[in-house]
């Protein structure tokens, strides 16, 4: 099953057969304060370098979130996408739960066919979020999240999933439209759940053949030397797998090329090789920058 | 099912529901030419050092290969073997396929029940090597090749495994005391070449529940970043059911404990943060002595 996301220009397949789509997360000032003050102030100049930077080091598709207590999401996201089309050409993701920030981001893109990030299987989000998905013509990515929260048991969540794929596709979204998030806790609180997460991955594409994406980086919340984990996370969910992933090009771009190549995806290793050059170069270019 | 390696007073156990086995790689002149030297001039300070080193580094086992032109292999092993002994108490693995120099390693071991490294499906092999790992008692491990080469296929690899466990077992050596190596051959060369090795550790482990092994560093020959490819192979082989390897504590034991820690085996990640301090203080110590 293949989901196809395109900016004007681009096209970008996410399918088991396909090398893993990375989805750059860098757009999201939580965790970035110099981008939440530039929000702030409704300077684009830093989300302009982000977006290049991040598709410079192979994103093939970028996340945009612009989650900030002090702006008003709904005013400035369209600014975002603007200035990110303004630098970039590759599919967006809009990462909001919020109706009017998704329909404000959504408006926002010039053409194509974005990707909506998330809806949840609560039943509020799925009568709210859902509607702007298909009106849009937009992918999306599902959470296994319930009405009561994120369920224990890998079970629990291919249950969470077929409600959210039964509620979209009832609704007229393609299923090869949905990808499903299974979720990893903090492997630090619970040992057991990254292998539930594996578990639901499996689960999930055996029962509804749909793309599966990670977020690799919150397993590894609370731990030391977290690219380690991260990085074992993404390889093992790649096999198990997950087809793409809203996560950090620069860090995790080369776990994930590798791993193509093991998985069998990169004849030649051409993508590999490639990848390596080109940040080879961009190393050395960022190093000279900051001397 | 559990391999037991013992030394005088230390014992390792081997299982898919134990952390993984590192046994360390470094005590082998191939590629390390200081090493060569210092075998040449029968001088143990620097095998000591390497011994020490790689326990630190959290080598559960080492690996002792003394393979190098211009050795007489079966005189130095055995003070190979004692250096290493004087300074670590850890079970060591003889490797090489000459019965001489087999036996001359194992008869230095004090005492415990060392490993074997490694005996081949061809008749020859089985013909010197297995009578020598039973009558010290030894574990072994089994690569698969057969009397044409190395299986092109995971089914060949299989059927290699199976005629190497069938002789050993039909000379008394019990099958819990064998280990297989489907081996990995490179990625560079062949696109195929990890998948092949993912499906056969599967079959193998199916059909015959044996510990299995895997020397991941031949896989990224010849390309770039070779580590990427390396610490991902590993983390994938682990999933897949690999339960040790001969390979670098220092550049691959966080690979390693990071992916027992995903994997469910490493509850409330005590093995994980032990190893990040004890590291972190010997990176620390290693590069005060560098300056």
């Amino acid at each position: 099953m293949h989901t196809i996301l395109k900016s004007e220009k681009k096209e970008v397949v996410i399918g088991i057969d396909k090398p893993f789509v990375i989805i750059g997360e860098k757009l999201n000032p939580t965790g970035i304060k110099k981008l939440g003050q530039a929000l702030v102030e409704r300077n684009m100049d830093y989300v302009k370098h982000l977006a290049k930077r991040q598709v410079d080091w192979g994103a093939d598709v970028l996340d945009v979130n612009v989650g900030h207590p002090q702006i008003e999401e709904a005013e400035v996201i369209p600014l975002v996408v603007e200035a990110v089309q303004s630098v970039v050409d590759v599919p967006l993701c809009i990462d909001s739960n919020e109706p009017k920030i998704l329909e404000a981001g959504l408006n926002a893109i010039k053409g194509g066919k974005p990707l909506v990030n998330s809806v949840n299987g609560e039943e509020k989000q799925l009568a709210t979020v859902l509607p702007i998905v298909k009106a849009r013509g937009a992918a999306l990515i599902g959470l296994t999240i319930a009405d009561e929260g994120i369920p224990p048991t890998a079970e629990g969540r291919l249950a969470a999933a077929a409600k959210i794929i039964e509620r979209a596709t009832k609704m007229g979204i393609p299923i090869e439209d949905i990808i499903m998030d299974p979720l990893v806790m903090t492997v630090g609180h619970d040992s057991k759940a990254a292998t539930v997460t594996f578990k639901a991955i499996e689960l999930i594409r055996n029962e509804f053949g749909v793309n599966i994406s990670l977020g690799a980086s919150n397993v590894s919340f609370g731990l030391p030397d977290r690219h380690s984990v991260n990085a074992a996370m993404l390889s093992i969910a790649m096999q198990t797998g997950a087809t793409c992933s809203i996560t950090d090009p620069i860090k995790l771009g080369s776990t994930i090329r590798a791993t193509d190549l093991l998985l069998g995806k990169d004849p030649n290793s051409i993508r590999y090789l490639k990848y390596f050059r080109a940040t080879e170069k961009l190393r050395e270019a960022e190093a000279a920058a900051k001397q």
